[in-house]
């Protein structure tokens, strides 16, 4: 992410000329003034809150020049529609481009309806490369061409290039500037020119970086050199010589989450992104790694409950549409467990004491299955669960469930009598519970597995099969052992 | 984490002389043979299982020394405990010691059993502080002095301040090592400065590092320069001209969940932390922070599925126990929801279709209510969902189980009508269904935005409310309905 402001040494806004905005106002220069950080203040916003019910236009804009773009977005993301507006009408023309990279996909689109096409080419020319493509892709076709028309042909062809790129891929993740220097120059030189183009405005460099990568002439990386590493460094010493040769290189189309997998694996700050026959093409930094990171253990989070995304923000018409399939899938498993519930109304007419505890054990097997998959899942997600352990991982869980099984099958199978005095539904229930929770381990385990070998999310459709089973084995077993059993 | 080997520079391990082990064997020089990265390849763990399995010690210390020490700790994690023993019997004089960093807790437990304390005080002298502290942290008592009487003086003591810092604090998260200069120096002497001390092996310094940072007489920061920043002034120039005086400070006992989302918020590598009065104490950087990142996700999706802690690794018993007390809290949510069936056994008993049905009612509320639930746990985390906007969120979710609700109304009305005949039936289904779908919607927000507000965090007890909730109330209204309109 851009951070030009920061970048600006500090010898070039001086604290006695104040910032003066597009219209005159006055704007201060001060983005945060406390020291230690705490987020967007409650008192901050509920003075942004009261500028906007009085349409202070004077206030809104000091409140905004104050706000760091990250907060900026997370308050423009908490408003309501007609409050964005009003905002956004006010201060459109002080925010920060980086406002637009951190805002939630949803609100983007209605922010962009709101300041316009034009402006959001502006936005777009002041970007790195990697948050220019993400807001662009986002767009429909015919705003992409306006704004594509709008900014100069040098960020467009970058633009174009990024997204050709396959989404999810580290061509969509990288940013093209990469500080490269040849092969054959010394760390004196590297440093020299280093302090050259910071004077060039028209070079394309990257705002912030970590390591600088030597090219051979066919602009190959042959190694990088971390900062830290070329500051220690003699200024004859050629790079070279100082060099890390065991680079990680990262194939342009490689998956986002491998990308992410590999940072957090290696620890690494920046790697150079490579294209066909090896030339470099770009480089990923760690910030945009960590929002990938994020984003996938949501993705998790929120597929294991049932939604497909991030719906916070969404209008209420489009999150209803979006929880309705899954929804209705479960409709379906739940009239399945009805039809097994069906096939046993005789038995529970003569001993309605079945139809007063049969979702227990259903439920104690849906419960104790999600245990074992949402470990499983997430061991899965982080390569800790592979075929190496998978078949010790599922011999664990059915021993889990054999031991809890029998401990809940004493507790409510000694309830059941107590309740209805009869030991022998107290029997059924303790049998119908160590069944089932020894079912409930073993698919529990293997359900994701057995996903995951054939290609398909097993955050996604683990649960629905896993309450399939456990609700069909739980109401089976329990009812027909009472048939068996109680008649 | 420190990176010693990689921060060498190539010219001083010259690719003809091959390095040798304590033993004599030769070693490849070579860690990461391939260019580009697919983790820990199935078919080195293949062949590192035929020489456990043939226990040819010569073979498994070839294989290890080729691994990262990443992708190490992923192979002995995924090990049984007798594999793991012959693997680090035979190779735990070559082991990396950032491959201790890199282990499961639970494992890492066993590891050092194996290895010994007198291995692991060595392991613990040439790791960066936090990375030391964590290892410690996690000893016995008396562990714990052996190791700590074991290192040097220098390390103990700061092992020890690393210790006396609160537990998920920034100060167990800094490194100590930072990278300082004072307020009157230019960037030449900065530079020259980092030239000399690279060279004196003595001098504490970072491994790798992002920022300098400036301090005052008093140790207090007073601004940051990044390295490229650095890089790109000219040698005259006075480091306070350039320095960023508005970077984040975090305080030594700021919580590493708010650490976390402030390097997320702002985009940050690093960031020094303060103690006292402000003075300068440590450092933390992004890799540290994309750990927690990483646990705090987990955490929250565990939390959900009902399991207290990542158990992969755990003993089969350990792990019952564990699972136990969710599942026991279930069980009596459950005996609770049989409770009030068995209020209708009368209602049962005549029309034995309800108890077919009834687990409907009650399985769609409690996945509708998951749905919200889900949402609201992971917007409070990500700080998106706040006092601005409950309302506006609680009030959405209404609506959006009123209008499901409906929907699901009609099907399952239709359904009831035609699988029983009777049209009475689908009308009690269907009205029950709306009520309870409409109830899901609501205490799937209410719940977690209200436990909250209270402290306690709303992963780990919302889900029971919940399903209470929608049990209780699927099964009261559907019975009841049913007793009023059909007998």
């Amino acid at each position: 992410m851009s951070d030009l402001d920061q970048q600006k040494p500090a010898e070039q806004r001086p604290a006695d000329s104040p910032l003066v905005d597009t219209n005159g106002h006055p704007i201060s220069s001060e983005k945060n003034p406390s020291e230690t950080y705490d987020g967007l203040h409650e008192d901050a916003v509920d003075s942004i809150l009261e500028a906007l019910e009085s349409q202070d236009v004077q206030a809104l804009r000091e409140h905004v020049a104050h706000l760091h773009f990250a907060d900026a977005a997370d308050l423009i993301e908490r408003l309501s529609a007609d409050q964005r507006r009003v905002l956004l009408d006010a201060t459109k023309d002080i925010l920060d481009p980086d406002v637009f990279t951190e805002l939630d996909e949803t609100v983007r689109d209605e922010v962009v309806d709101i300041v316009g096409l034009d402006a959001m080419a502006e936005v777009v020319s002041e970007l790195d490369t990697d948050d220019a493509v993400e807001i662009i892709d986002e767009l429909e076709k015919h705003e992409q061409e306006h704004v594509l028309d709008a900014i100069s042909p040098a960020d467009r062809t970058l633009i174009k290039e990024g997204l050709a790129y396959e989404e999810d891929t580290a061509g969509r993740l990288m940013q093209r500037e990469v500080m490269t220097v040849p092969q054959f120059w010394s760390i004196g030189e590297t440093i020299d020119f280093l302090r050259d183009i910071a004077e060039q405005e028209e070079w394309e460099t990257p705002n912030v970086f970590y390591d600088i990568v030597v090219v051979d002439p066919r602009h190959k990386p042959v190694g990088t050199i971390p900062l830290s590493l070329l500051l220690q460094s003699k200024r004859p010493v050629n790079v070279t010589d100082i060099m890390h040769e065991r680079m990680k290189l990262i194939p342009v189309d490689m998956d986002q989450e491998e990308v992410a997998f590999l940072f957090r694996q290696r620890d690494l700050v920046s790697a150079p992104v490579v294209g066909e026959e090896g030339r470099l093409v770009g480089v990923i930094t760690i910030d945009d790694v960590v929002d990938i990171i994020d984003e996938e253990a949501e993705e998790d989070i929120l597929a294991l409950g049932g939604v497909r995304e991030d719906d916070l923000y969404s209008a209420t018409l489009d999150t209803t549409k979006q929880r309705f399939s899954w929804l209705f899938v479960n409709l379906l498993t739940a009239i399945m467990a009805s039809v097994v519930i069906g096939f046993f109304q005789g038995t529970i007419e003569q001993v309605v004491a079945l139809a007063v505890l049969m979702p227990i054990v259903a439920s104690m097997g849906g419960n104790a299955g999600t245990q074992t998959l949402t470990v499983a899942v997430r061991a899965l997600a982080t390569k800790e669960l592979t075929s190496t352990n998978a078949m010790r991982q599922i011999g664990k869980e059915l021993l889990v469930g054999v031991i809890n099984g029998f401990v809940f099958a004493i507790l409510i199978g000694g309830v059941a009598w107590v309740w209805f005095s009869s030991l022998d539904i107290g029997i059924v229930i303790a049998l119908a519970m160590i069944v089932n929770m020894v079912v409930a381990g073993l698919f529990g385990a293997i359900i994701p597995i057995a996903l995951d070998r054939h290609g398909v999310d097993p955050a996604v459709a683990s649960s629905v099969f896993l309450t399939t089973v456990t609700d069909v084995v739980g109401f089976m077993v329990f009812l027909s052992l009472g048939a068996l059993l109680l008649l």
